[in-house]
C-alpha cells in the first residue's frame, strides 16, 4: 500500500516540489521584487501598505486589495500607540520568515508539525538615533526562542531542521548579513 | 515678540529635547528591549503579536491591548494571501522608521513637514530557501525612493536631512549592518 499526502503541515508538498522543479527548469521563476510603501499622517504615525509584487519579471495579480498596516511609536518615543514600532516589525517578520521555512521544510522530509511558536526580543539603544554617541542605531543583538512539537519526528531532527531553516531564512540573512540599501529622496 | 513651538510635525519638541537630556544624564533611559511572538496556525499562515517591552529596564505599561498582526504567502509560495509575507513587513518597517527619523529630526530642526511618503522594494532569488544553488536567502538589494514637502526647507536641507535619517536609522542599520541573531529550538 502506498501513502500518498500531498498536503503536511497545511503545505501542498506536490505543489513545493513542482515549484523546486520548475525554478531548476528556469532560475528566473526564483526572482521575486517585493514592495512595500508608506505615507506619513502624523508625529511618529505612518499607514503602509503591501500590494503586488513582480514574480519571474511580471506582476502577480493575486492580491485584489493590498495589506494595510499601521506604524507609530509608545509614547516614551513621541508616539501615541496606533501601531507597532518599526524595529518591533522587524522582529515580527523574523518570527513569520522562521515558522513558514520551519513548517515548509518539515512538511517536505515528512515531519508533522502540531504546535510551532516564537519568542523573539531584541536590544536597542536609541541614543545614536537622537543624535548621542552610543551604541549603533540599530539592534545591538537579537534572541529568538522557538518553540515545537511534533508526533513524528526526534529531538534532533528537529534541532537539525531549526539550524538548517536558520540558514536559509530570508529574514535572518538580512539581519545577519548586510545588504546594499540605496535611498534617494525626491524633493517635491 | 518670541515663537514658542513645542509641537512641530506632530512631534512634541519639547519631550524630544527632554527626552535627549534624560538620556545624557542617564545612559539607561535611552535602552529598550523589544519584542514579538508568533505562533503557527496552518501552512504559511502565522499569528503574531506585539505587545510590550522593557524601557530602563522596566516593563512599559502604555498599551492595554498587543498589537496582532498576520502573516501569509501568496499562492505561489505555498500560501492564501492572509497577510503580507516576512520580507514585506521587513520593508515596511524600513519605511516606517525612515519616516519617523525624518519627521522627528526636522522638528527638532525647525522645519515643517507637510508631505512624506516611502516606496520601498527588494530583489530576492527563493533558490537558497528551497534548498538550491543560488544567490543568498535574503534581499540581494533593497531600493528606497522618499518623497517630501517642505514649505521652510531648501532642498539641500532636505536632501542633507534624509542622509542623516539613512545614517541613524535603526532598521537600515539592522539591514546594512549585521547583527547577532542568536536563535534556540526547544522540543515540546
Amino acid at each position: 500500500m502506498t501513502e500518498t499526502v500531498t498536503v503536511r503541515n497545511g503545505i501542498d508538498v506536490d505543489q513545493l516540489l513542482a515549484t523546486i522543479e520548475a525554478i531548476k527548469a528556469d532560475p528566473a521563476v526564483g526572482t521575486f521584487t517585493f514592495r512595500a510603501s508608506s505615507r506619513w499622517r502624523d508625529g511618529t504615525y505612518n499607514l503602509g501598505e503591501i500590494g503586488r509584487f513582480i514574480h519571474a519579471g511580471l506582476e502577480d495579480e493575486s492580491r485584489a486589495e493590498p495589506f494595510r498596516l499601521e506604524g507609530d511609536e509608545p509614547p516614551v518615543l513621541l508616539g501615541r500607540n496606533k501601531g507597532p514600532n518599526a524595529v518591533e516589525l522587524l522582529l515580527q517578520a523574523l518570527g513569520f520568515c522562521y515558522a513558514v521555512g520551519y513548517v515548509a521544510n518539515a512538511a517536505a522530509r515528512g515531519i508533522d508539525i502540531t504546535d510551532m511558536e516564537y519568542e523573539l526580543e531584541g536590544d536597542l539603544d536609541v541614543r545614536s538615533f537622537l543624535g548621542l554617541a552610543g551604541e549603533r542605531p540599530g539592534f545591538t543583538a537579537i534572541r529568538v526562542t522557538g518553540r515545537v512539537a511534533s508526533p513524528n519526528a526526534t529531538k534532533e531532527q528537529l534541532v537539525e531542521l531549526s539550524q538548517y531553516v536558520q540558514d536559509t531564512s530570508p529574514v535572518r540573512d538580512c539581519l545577519a548579513n548586510p545588504i546594499p540599501v540605496t535611498t534617494t529622496l525626491e524633493v517635491r
